[in-house]
């Protein structure tokens, strides 16, 4: 089959890999249908060491069951099934506590002889606490939006939930990325009052308005400090969703919140520890956030997608087919497309 | 009028200086009866630089009011009141929600022409929204307990909230320092299920198990984090109470704390940034804390202590009169003393 492998920085290629094919007991085979590039893809391909090997890709996809294993119960062939972008057994502890994403027993796609998403089809191990099973035809309108609810829109969500966003409340979105996009979203959704969208690119920004930003700050560092301030009665944001994970941005998120606000952290860290960490404590300041578990979340937003209360998937301003792949990565790392979506 | 004065590190006197007097409209004059010494004047006794005019020293204190500025209502000469360790208004948009301590009016003791509460008086500006009147009597045996209202019970509540402590958690509290044990404390007032003390100190050690702790570790770095991990079922403890503030202190309250826990700070802290926030980052891991609300804790906790459900009084073990102040810093920080009580 075809599948997309990365060998290092900016070297991403689609090629011929062994078939994908059920391992364990528990695994189901997907064929899939929809895939798409992730904003964190974009972190090793500016950065990866070149590897012999390679490395899979892709964590977002929508696809088809072929087959399942022995132990696979809620599965079956031709279940069209969204698969959040960690595996997870849906049994232990901190599945039953809606934090998937630190299953005692799940994984990563691409790693440890688990197919990545960006490819024709993906073994999914742990099918059963994994697998959402799609009550649409696998062509369907909403495609795009249900393809977010595999990490971005879930992302977004996660971050939001970090932050404390509800119903009046004063919300900052660092980063205008398809991540900070949703969380805008996410924030219209919980009720937020106010939603200062940062970023500086105007077709971002013109979506981040349609998805409930109601203020802009296209400043950075201290500027952009200043200018949430100036919006928010000089106290900062309540709610401050970090969407982007470079000191500069982290940096600012802490500085713009309000004191006994929070600062919910989903953009991956590019530094070791948290910078204003004494700003934030004198001030009150709580900071969650992380990895999503869209597992948890698939349901809340799944309803959401289908009865069109909100559109996630207008983060997507490309798509194409798999071999298009390569391109697509560049494209997004040279910020000319926003989020690309495959289509199998 | 005598007050303690701190010149440097190391160099605390007690000596005269201008009595206090009213001065704002909304002030109290009151005469200290009880105040105490605070870990957190360890800081600049270990480190402060030298200085001419020296820095007015205290804000942990209980006293009477002899005199009220005329915007005062709540207050009269002759009632016993206990000071929260900021001053503040009770009226801002901060103080409405119970986070007094970034009141928009409030400040510190020993600032700004405000006396320090190791001292024979006080001048307490926003009276009303500071001073808590209490209805015993000015030599109560009750007089330890409620004097750490002021400060340090409320801080280690304060860590306990900021970690989640709840009903069937485990929680680990690192430093057994008399903020450290206030934490065992209201951990266990809280509904902790496992309570384990990190500290090395056997007098304090004892106290803290009287208080709740239900296990203690006694190792520090790693081996701790091992310890912790083992007697929590190798996940780590739901909620972490960081009361030491140092670099080695906070990375092992952030390597201990399990996926979706949280770690509530209230060390003052000794570095720029939080260490392990790539850890915290991936394992969900909460940080919240800061510099506790007391005012907004006191009649939640005075409740406890007036009817006997809570001892937190018992961190003091050495107690004298206001010219034993300089010998109680040596003290405390030579570890001969947990906590100093200074009777008036």
């Amino acid at each position: 089959m075809r599948a997309t492998v990365m060998y290092g920085a900016g070297d991403v290629r689609v090629e011929d890999v062994p078939d994908a094919r059920l391992v364990e007991p528990g695994d189901a085979l997907v064929t899939v249908t929809r895939a798409a590039i992730c904003g964190s893809d974009l972190w090793p391909y500016k950065s990866m060491e070149h590897s012999e090997t390679g490395r899979r890709m892709g964590h977002e996809f929508i696809g088809v069951v072929e087959d399942v294993g022995p132990d696979t119960r809620t599965l079956k062939a031709g279940d069209l099934v969204l698969a959040p972008f960690l595996w997870s057994d849906g049994t232990c502890v901190f599945c039953r506590e809606g934090l998937h994403t630190s299953c005692l027993h799940g994984g990563r796609y691409g790693d440890d002889g688990v197919d990545g998403g960006q490819g024709e089809a993906v073994r999914v191990p742990q099918a059963d606490g994994t697998l959402v099973v799609l009550s649409v035809d696998r062509d369907d309108a909403l495609m795009p939006s249900l393809l977010t609810l595999s990490d971005v829109m879930a992302t977004g969500h996660h971050a939001a939930l970090g932050a404390g966003v509800g119903p009046g409340k004063s919300v900052a979105v660092v980063g205008d990325g398809a991540v900070g996009l949703c969380g805008v979203l996410a924030s219209r959704r919980l009720g937020a009052e106010q939603i200062i969208l940062l970023g500086r690119h105007p077709d971002r920004i013109a979506l981040g308005k349609e998805f409930g930003a109601t203020d802009v700050v296209s400043e950075r560092g201290e500027e952009a400090v200043e200018h949430v301030r100036e919006l928010t009665g000089g106290l900062g944001a309540h709610s401050v969703l970090e969407c982007v994970g470079l000191g500069q941005s982290t940096t600012t998120a802490m500085r713009i919140a309000r004191p006994g606000g929070a600062v919910g952290r989903v953009g991956v860290p590019q530094e070791e520890s948290i910078p204003e960490g004494l700003a934030t404590f004198f001030d009150n300041v709580a900071i969650a956030g992380g990895p999503a578990p869209a597992r948890a979340y698939v349901e809340e937003l799944l309803s959401d997608v289908l009865e069109g209360r909100i559109e996630p998937g207008r983060v997507f301003d490309r798509a194409g087919p798999l071999d298009d792949v390569p391109d697509g990565y560049r494209a997004m790392n040279d910020r000319e497309a926003l989020k690309v979506l495959i289509e199998l």
